[in-house]
C-alpha cells in the first residue's frame, strides 16, 4: 500500500516546515502500518495555476498527480493562514478537479479507490475550518474519508507560537494523528476488499 | 442494512419539504439496494438545545439518538439558509458531539463502523458549503464520508425558486444523489467487512 | 447609541456562560463609549424555527426583530460547537433573513444603518470561521462589519478548558474585544452622518 | 477616490476572464460614481509564496501592495474552484496577512480607513461562501465591509455554463454589483469622515 503526504507549506525547501513536523506524525504512524509513504513539498514543485492535469510546459503537476495516481492514500498537509488552507493547498485542489472526469479502464473516477486525510498547523484557530474545506473538495472528486482521520496543531487566542516552538499539547496532536493514519489504513484496504460501484449517469 | 435519513427542514408536518422531496430519491436508491430506510423530520421532534446525550424532559434528541447508532448509513438532509446548514441541522450535529465520546463494549467510538452522506436544497446558492460543514463535522465524530455521497439543488444567481417549483437539473441531482446512495452503501459493507480499529489514547 | 447583544449560547438561564463572559467585555467598553447597552440570551426566548419575521403563536423573535430594529449596533456572541456557529446563533440568523426584505420608509433595507460584530468562545478551534459565518450572512442582510469588530478565545490543541476555567490569552481576547467595540461605535457614527444609499432594484 | 480590482482568476491575460466581465460591471458604477478605478490581474504579475510584504526578487506583490495602500476601496473578484476561493484570490489574502501589522505614521493599522467587496463567478455553487471566506480574512487586516457590498454569478444544480456562455441571471448580478459599488464609495466616505480608531493594545 502507498500513501502520498502532499505538504502545502509557503515555504520552500530546506526551510523548516511545521506542518511538515506534524506530518511526519502521521508518516512514522503509517510506515509502521507496513505503508510505502511519499513526501512531497508543493511549493518546491512549479505548480502552474489552471485546472487541467497538464498545464504545459515547466508544469510540475503531471508529477505529482501520477503519485497521486500511484497511491492508495492521499494526506493533504497544509498551515493555516488567514484562518484557511494554504494557497498551495487550495492549488493542489485545483489541480486535482481535471480527477472528477479522469476515470480509470473501467470507466470509474480515478479516486473511487482512495481515501484521504489531512493535517493542519498554525500559530492561530483555523484547523476545524481547513479540515472541512480539504474533505469537503476531496470527497468531491472521489476520495473517500475515513472517520477521524485527521489531526491538527494551533495555541490560541490569538497569533502565538508555531508547533516546532510551543511543546503543549503535542501528545494529543500525536496519538490524533496515529488514530488518523490507522483509520487511512484500514479504510483504504476497507475499499479495495469491497470498492464503490460505477457512478450512475445522466 | 439499516439507513437513517434526518430532514433538517425548517418546516414541521405536514408542510411541503423540498429537501424531503430531494432526499426521496436517496431514500429510494438505497431501497433499491435493499437497505431499510427511516426517514425522520427533526423539526417534528422537541430536540432540546445541549451537547449531551439525553437532555430531559420533554427531549425528543434521544430516540434520534438510538436511531442513528441502530443504522450503518446516516443522510443529513437540509435546506441552505443564509448560505449555511440549518439551525435543525446544527442542533442535530451539536447533540451527536456526545457520540464523540461514547464508545462500543469494544471501547471503540459508535460512530467508527457508520457511513454518511448529505443532500442540500436551496432556492439559492450554498450546497457545496453546507455539505463541506455537515461532512466535517460527521468525520470529527467517526463518521466515514464516502466519496460523492452528497446531492443537491438550486438554482443561481440570487433567490429564485425552490426544488418543487422548477424542474431544471432534477436530473442531475437524481443521478448524483443515486450515485450517492450506491457509494453509501457500497462504503457501509467495506467498513462492516474489513472496520476501523480502536484508537490510540493519549 | 444603542448596542444589542445576543448571545448564543445553548445553556438557558441561569447556567453559566462563557461567551456572555466574554461578551461583558465588549458590553463594558460599549458602555464606556456611552452607548446604551441591551443584552439577550437567544435560548432563554423562545425562537420557533421559520424565515418570517412572527412565526406565530409563541415565538419569542418578534420582541428580539424590535430589538435589533431598535438598535444601531448588533453583536453576536455565540460559542463554538462542532466547529461552527451554535444552532441557536444560525435560527438568528435565519430568523433575520427576513430583514433582507423588509425597508424602512425610505425603501432602505433596515439594515443599511447598522454595523455588527462578533463574539466567540469555545472549548477548541474554530472561531475564525465562526467569525466569518456569522459575518457573512449579516452583510447579506445588509450590515456593515467594521474591521476588527469582533474577538475570540479558544485554547488548542483538541479539547479543553473553557474560558471561565483557565486564564491564558484573556488579556488578547479583552483589548481585541475592546478594539472592537470601539470600531463598532465608530462605524455605526460614520454610517449615521453618512448613509448607505437606496439599493439599485433589477 | 481610488479603488483597486484585484482579479484572482486562474487565466493570464489575453485569456478571458469571466470574473474580469463581472467585475466590470462594479468598475463601471465606481467610475460613474467618480471612483478612479484600476484594475489587475494577479495571475499575471509573480506573487510570490509568503507572508511579508517583500519575498525578495522577482515578487510582484510589493507594487499591488503600493497600489492596496492607495487605494480607498479594495474589490477581490475571484472565480469559484472547488467551491472556494481561487489560489490566486487566497495568495492575494496571504500576501495581505502583513498589513496586520503595519500602521501608518499615525499608529493606525493601514487597512482602517478601507472598505472592501467581493465579486465572484463560477459555473457552479459556492459564491456565497466564497464571500464569507474573503471577507472574514479582509476584516481581520482592518478592512470594512458594507452591507451587501458584493455581487456573484453561478448556475447550478451541478457543473454547468459559464458566466459569458449564460445569459441568466445577469440583470440580478448587474443591480446586485451595482448596488455594491455604491455601498463601497458611501461606506469609504462615510469612514473617510469618521475614522476608526487606534486600536487597544495588550
Amino acid at each position: 500500500m502507498k500513501a502520498l503526504i502532499i505538504n502545502c507549506t509557503l515555504k520552500a525547501s530546506p526551510g523548516t516546515s511545521n506542518t511538515e513536523a506534524l506530518a511526519k506524525v502521521v508518516a512514522d504512524k503509517l510506515r509502521g502500518e507496513e505503508v510505502e509513504v511519499t513526501e512531497v513539498r508543493a511549493v518546491d514543485k512549479s505548480i502552474l495555476p489552471g485546472v487541467e492535469t497538464d498545464m504545459g510546459e515547466g508544469d510540475g503537476w503531471p508529477a505529482i498527480h501520477d503519485a497521486v495516481l500511484a497511491s492508495e492514500i492521499l494526506v493533504v498537509a497544509t498551515p493555516t493562514w488567514m484562518a484557511r488552507p494554504s494557497s498551495i493547498a487550495q492549488r493542489v485542489l485545483e489541480r486535482m478537479d481535471a480527477m472528477i472526469a479522469e476515470t480509470d479502464d473501467m470507466e470509474k473516477p480515478v479516486a473511487y479507490g482512495k481515501v484521504a486525510g489531512v493535517v493542519v498547523t498554525g500559530n492561530e484557530d483555523g484547523a476545524h475550518h481547513v479540515i472541512s474545506e480539504v474533505s469537503g473538495a476531496l470527497v468531491d472528486i472521489g476520495f473517500t474519508i475515513p472517520g477521524q482521520a485527521w489531526t491538527y496543531w494551533n495555541r490560541g487566542p490569538g497569533p502565538g507560537k508555531s508547533y516546532l516552538e510551543d511543546d503543549s499539547g503535542h501528545d494529543w496532536s500525536r496519538t490524533t494523528g496515529e488514530t488518523a493514519a490507522q483509520n487511512l489504513v484500514a479504510a483504504a484496504k476497507a475499499l479495495a476488499a469491497s470498492p464503490l460501484p460505477l457512478p450512475i449517469s445522466e
